[in-house]
């Protein structure tokens, strides 16, 4: 379910999403998830996203070698945009353009390295392109 | 975020609903999520939304002690549903109602354990009812 992308189409294809699940993995090996809001941000050759979370969900983020953004579809029979990477914590002031990050929150840096477009498949579905079992489309290969 | 709800309280809920997210935890501690449909089983005393996965999901949902199904709004500004349960497989045939089980996937048996309504924090939010960081309700005070 991870292909990867060039990093400037995962941009455009970001823009036409509102908001996003951040899927992290806790200690004790159980799934957890939050709703927020990423943004873009350039630092000379380097892209990431960045995004407010609560100091437990930044633990958890970087704790671990992958995490999960998901962004839902606007249609509610359209793709979810699912996308692999990396975490870390921003350190310092926040960047132009990203609001000041609340106490008690962190600012987490997202390097994407994979994204798919997904949905569930329609039954007697048996296998797409990408070999996922569901509805998946590389993400040059579809719209919402 | 997790929060106990009236086992009939969230059939109604869900029933609101259209599909969900499963969401799972990879042998190597990473996120997976998958979109499908769930349907409600009642068997004796016992409820449990049932659906069907591949079998690398099922190994998932069974290897870890609680597995989180997200069900996203309609509305996109709305509240996400967030269940968290645990999950076994369905062995033998497929109970009345549900469609027969595809060769090479696996009839998932989800018991939930608690919910919650989910969504981002408008900027300046501070704290739910709830605890959460986040703009959460018990399922039983809100609408999607």
């Amino acid at each position: 379910m991870s292909i990867p992308v060039e990093l400037a189409e995962l941009q455009v294809k970001t823009g036409e999403y509102t908001w996003a699940y951040l899927l992290t993995v806790r200690p004790e090996a159980t799934p957890h998830l939050v709703s927020l809001s990423t943004s873009w941000h350039h630092d000379g050759e380097a892209s990431a996203l960045l995004m407010s979370v609560s100091a437990g969900t930044a633990r958890n983020a970087t704790a671990g070698s992958v995490v999960t953004l998901c962004y839902p579809p606007l249609n509610h029979d359209g793709y979810s945009l699912i996308v692999d990477g990396t975490a870390s914590v921003h350190d310092g002031v926040a960047p132009a353009g990203i609001d000041a990050i609340p106490e008690g929150k962190a600012l987490l840096r997202f390097t994407p390295t994979g994204a798919v477009l997904h949905r569930s498949a329609a039954p007697g579905f048996a296998n797409s392109a990408t070999g996922c079992a569901n509805d998946c489309l590389p993400v040059d290969a579809s719209t919402t």
